[in-house]
């Protein structure tokens, strides 16, 4: 990981790849609302999708168009305020005939265009809104346009969402880079969101989309916000450029898994309603998916979430949302600890400096979050020993508030 | 089950059956902390236990003395105040000691004792405070002890959770009693709290076995108020009295069905910050099983359970939980009730009168629930077809408050 470094640039930083984002009206807010990233000739895309069974039209189309074409696709399309999800018929039609006006305009095949949608599930695309704004869309399609196009796919998003990272692999810089958007709805099953990666590296499509599972499973799909899976969730990743030896896509493939889990933990971050970042580690177990498992459960464990929310360092629920994961361990293995504070071994309780176990709670707080890396020094990290067993596994998520409450309670359908 | 109608008593309302709650002292507030339900001679009972990798010795206790004795015990003793999970070796000593001077104050073999805790994780019995406690607590077992009983094993339930009902079977009356306790830690997977029953009719110890899980699974596994499953959940169901004759079974079990769902409702309702009751009734699934995996996903949705909090009629999310239950259905077939008023139909939003959507919800409102029966009058009803399937299923929760989260965040470990 030491050879990657961050760059400017979000999603276009690597070589050839395009975006932009503009406001046509999608949303009554006026905020930025339609989204195109254009991959150079020669990329291969790799998706991955909700595993809801009410999913949008556009995904189906996402998912077809790839395996139609193997992955040669160019041009995802995405549309902000409607998820376009429910919508019967019309849904698919409305996407049919974005995709294809897009793709006449880019002198493309329509089936190299792909198109997401976000917003509010069963409320159909103003589809003429839409396609009166692809000619400006295309007019602002810039090598520099990743951060217009990173704020143009958010919806209840605090923050932009958008990472770039290069080092050099063979004496070749190689630039990968990402945007993502969240923030509700989010729970590990495929992606879960609406997240894109770019490469600027060529790769075989079927070792692209190897890696891209891979990434996945650890990046989008170890996070969760609420446990509501969306209907409308994406990963495409795109790799376009001269073929990299494989000698280096192992290096490749930890640069993609670093760009991917920043972005992951930026959501999970910025989840509604959050104030911190949670972090769960589990170690010990019998195997990677079980750790995985354990760290997924705690995570999603409301009352987990309230405790973290309270700063209370309440290890009870910690461990007892571990016993629920539906994964073996010893009780009597099990050892704990919130930050640098060990709060149990052996099974059982220690004494520890409980103030001071709060307080590490309570100075990752939400101050500086809206004007700094969506990351850094706002996370509780929990540490759990389950074993001696070989299974790592980590997750992310964040605490759940009142304000979270009133976020979706509030929402007006 | 027009047959069955409630009468007074509880848990004692059943012949022969006694019962005792007092303060011991185990809880600081003062509040009953210690309850013992006695059941007559020949008793055969029945369990179920928290599937949680994490339980408590006491739980681990009760099963190995139900399987040792095939159901023939007599005795439940049970603390509140201290949930005695994650005490290590002092756990299950304080639990064998506390059984083995009740069982030797009853003139019982200790294996005909068994102990349920509930209260803080991690915090051991004061076992000298419920030792003191047990002649107290003898001297007012009594066959009208039931409400004390009841009281005695609350924590931070707001309300008494019991009932009692009869019916004639072949010509003689038969009773039924129960009663529970909540409210957090509450998700379906196997028994999800403390839940007792009773019943004066005699069943061969195998046949009540199996009625037991029937009903667990038709109640107790039918709930979630936050998705997390104690560490000391237990259903005790005790069967004693004259044999009942196999054609009367069918009626038996109606009548159990009704108190085990009673209760059911009652901690659903008595959720931690709730303001009403969730029932999600589904039809037409491929089977029973995929009904109630929908329904309980529902149920269980926060995203769901703030909008219902919300007073907002918002389909969408109610699809979408559907949709991530792990179980196939078109959603070109799904039609979707919010009491009266239904909202989809064929998979897609329907036209409908959405301030009187919201009037309905507004009217389930928890003025009343403290003083009245804790089911009645306040249940918020979705109904949801997926298909042409024979599968139904049913399942209860509450709301998501920003009070459950004030009450789970201030909460002292």
């Amino acid at each position: 990981m030491s050879d990657w470094h961050p760059i400017a640039g979000g999603i276009t930083a690597p070589a050839g790849f395009q975006a932009a984002g503009i406001t046509a009206g999608l949303k009554a807010s006026g905020n930025p609302d339609l989204s195109l990233l254009l991959a150079p000739a020669g990329a291969v895309c790799a998706g991955s999708f909700t595993l809801n069974r009410v999913r949008a039209a556009c995904v189906d189309l996402c998912a077809e168009r790839l395996a139609a074409r193997g992955g040669q696709v160019r041009a995802v399309l995405t549309n902000s305020g409607q998820a376009n999800a429910c919508t019967g018929e019309r849904g698919l039609i409305d996407s049919l005939k974005a995709t294809a006006e897009l793709a006449q305009r880019l002198g493309l095949d329509v089936e190299e265009v792909l198109i997401c949608s976000t917003g509010v599930i069963g409320v159909p695309i103003p589809i003429e809104i839409l396609i009166a704004g692809l000619d400006p869309l295309l007019a602002a399609l810039a090598s520099e346009g990743g951060e217009a196009a990173a704020r143009a796919i958010l919806t209840t998003d605090l923050v932009v969402k958008q990472i770039a990272l290069e080092a050099d692999l063979g004496g070749r810089k190689v630039r990968i880079g990402g945007m993502a958007k969240g923030s509700g709805m989010i729970h590990p099953d495929m992606a879960t969101m609406l997240g894109y990666l770019s490469c600027d590296a060529g790769l075989p499509a079927e070792v692209w989309q190897a890696m891209v599972r891979r990434l996945v499973d650890c990046s989008f799909n170890a996070i969760t916000v609420d446990g509501d899976t969306s209907t409308n969730d994406c990963f495409l990743a795109f790799a376009a450029g001269e073929p990299l030896s494989p000698e280096h896509w192992p290096a490749l493939e930890a640069g993609l898994a670093a760009v991917s889990q920043h972005l992951a933990r930026a959501i999970a971050r910025d989840g509604e309603g959050a104030t911190c970042l949670l972090e769960v580690r589990v170690e010990g177990a019998v195997d990677d998916a079980a750790a995985r498992a354990i760290a997924r459960t705690v995570c999603g464990s409301s009352l987990v979430k309230c405790a973290i929310h309270g700063r209370d360092p309440n290890w009870g629920r910690i461990v007892a949302a571990a016993g629920r994961a539906g994964v073996p361990f010893a009780l009597e293995a099990v050892a704990l600890w919130l930050g640098e504070h060990q709060l149990m071994a052996a099974g059982q309780p220690l004494a520890f400096d409980r103030p001071a176990a709060s307080q590490y709670m309570k100075d990752r707080a939400a101050g500086t979050y809206l004007s700094a890396d969506p990351v850094s020094g706002d996370t509780v990290a929990i540490r759990l020993q389950v074993g001696a067993g070989p299974g790592r596994g980590l997750a992310w998520g964040c605490d759940l508030s009142d304000q979270y409450v009133r976020i979706n309670a509030d929402y007006t359908t």
